[in-house]
């Protein structure tokens, strides 16, 4: 059996602001910090032992990785970063306020630009000292899709599936426990992809900060199930959380 | 050029009880958060761009090597772990006091086990529940050295110096600055190599917690210089300190 466990990053400091973040590279909250360390609690209770973690470019993720793995002795395990496991790129809606994108574009549109499939927020053009092209973490990297101006929920499927298919699939097999420390939207899409859901339904998915989704797989790598580590009313509770940022 | 940057981890709680730490898998304490802080923001102000690091399997390195990253804001670049950077293997005086030490074997023996070449401190036995081969992260390595009851610093020279040879060189010039985070023998035993210190004179070698060792090479990996991060006073003192604990 093997077992695949996603946890998206603790509270940022632009989640605190409401803020759309995207590639923007902001830390952790203190309640993010803290998120992370129950989080490594939690799965060390459960009894997990990972051997192998993998996470983004962005520094959110790795500190939330770092903590759950202090947390559970594990530091000593191969952590390896990419940038296709980072969040969905939001172009121009980067460091706007949700709630104020509402009131400008309205709720359909944010909403859409959210969580809807193809849609790509407005691009942040080349010039723009905000485009990845210009931060050397990216420079590096020949791959395609490496330094987008915007992205859509399909545009980050198609960057992590490859990924998954090649690379995380193989590690799985190796290692029988891996653990991913990413972000909300790049983990819908490889949810979307493990779980076989509709380009319609994956709108109504929310992950949770700081909950490990624990996936479990046969001897082939097919998904036999997925729990969240956490109990129900937590979970309900921390649904709609993500579920109303746009609310006003 | 290419740099080459090394740091001993920040003070660990062993370190500060004065015990022989080795392969015991203690963290850092307070002031040892602080030194790697404060060497991080050093190395950002002197302007170096690590684009990938290396660290041992012990969390007391890992964890200077993640706060050095974060103040530099290079979180995101590659991180290797090894074993061959774990510290020197103390064997049976792990855990002992340094001065007690020296109280019941003497001083010279003491330094002999410390700072002597190929001298080996009593081992810890195979079915001792402290031996290397009961602990995870050693028991999944194959290569010969990987779980050992002692080491003298030859030891410890003989697993670093092949991996500089087939695997570091090879970074240097492929990322053209790198850092690596590890331990007093283990960089020793390092510089050994780099500097071509002889078996006597590197009983003499006494490195600081927490300041960056700066080798810079040529195109040919000719060693150019070496120094450290530090103003001459600061370093004198911390030698001093070093040298000094298993003086009474």
């Amino acid at each position: 059996m093997y077992k695949l466990v996603l946890i998206r990053h603790g509270e940022s400091t632009w989640n605190q602001a409401n803020q759309f973040t995207g590639w923007t590279d902001v830390g952790l909250t203190e309640r993010g910090e803290n998120e992370a360390k129950d989080a490594g609690k939690r799965l060390k209770n459960a009894g997990f032992n990972f051997r192998y973690a993998y996470t983004s470019f962005l520094k959110r993720a790795i500190k939330t990785l770092n903590y759950v793995l202090e947390e559970m002795d594990l530091s000593w395990i191969p952590v390896e970063k990419t940038w296709r496991l980072n969040e969905k790129h939001y172009g121009q809606l980067q460091g706007m306020n949700k709630t104020g994108m509402v009131e400008k574009y309205g709720e359909e549109q944010v909403l859409k630009w959210r969580r809807g499939y193809d849609a790509r927020p407005p691009e942040i053009p080349l010039d723009d000292p905000r485009h990845p092209a210009h931060d050397p973490r990216y420079q590096q990297i020949t791959e395609a899709g490496a330094q987008p101006g915007t992205e859509s929920l399909l545009d980050t499927v198609n960057r992590i599936v490859p990924y998954w298919e090649t690379n995380i699939k193989q590690t799985l097999k190796t290692y029988k426990e891996v653990l991913i420390a990413a972000h909300g939207n790049s983990l819908r899409a490889l949810i979307k992809h493990l779980k076989n859901i509709s380009d319609e339904a994956i709108v109504d998915l929310n992950i949770p900060t700081g909950i490990a989704y624990v996936f479990e797989f046969d001897n082939n790598l097919n998904l036999l199930k997925d729990e969240f580590l956490a109990d129900e009313e937590t979970l309900k509770k921390l649904m709609e959380e993500v579920k109303n940022q746009t609310k006003k």
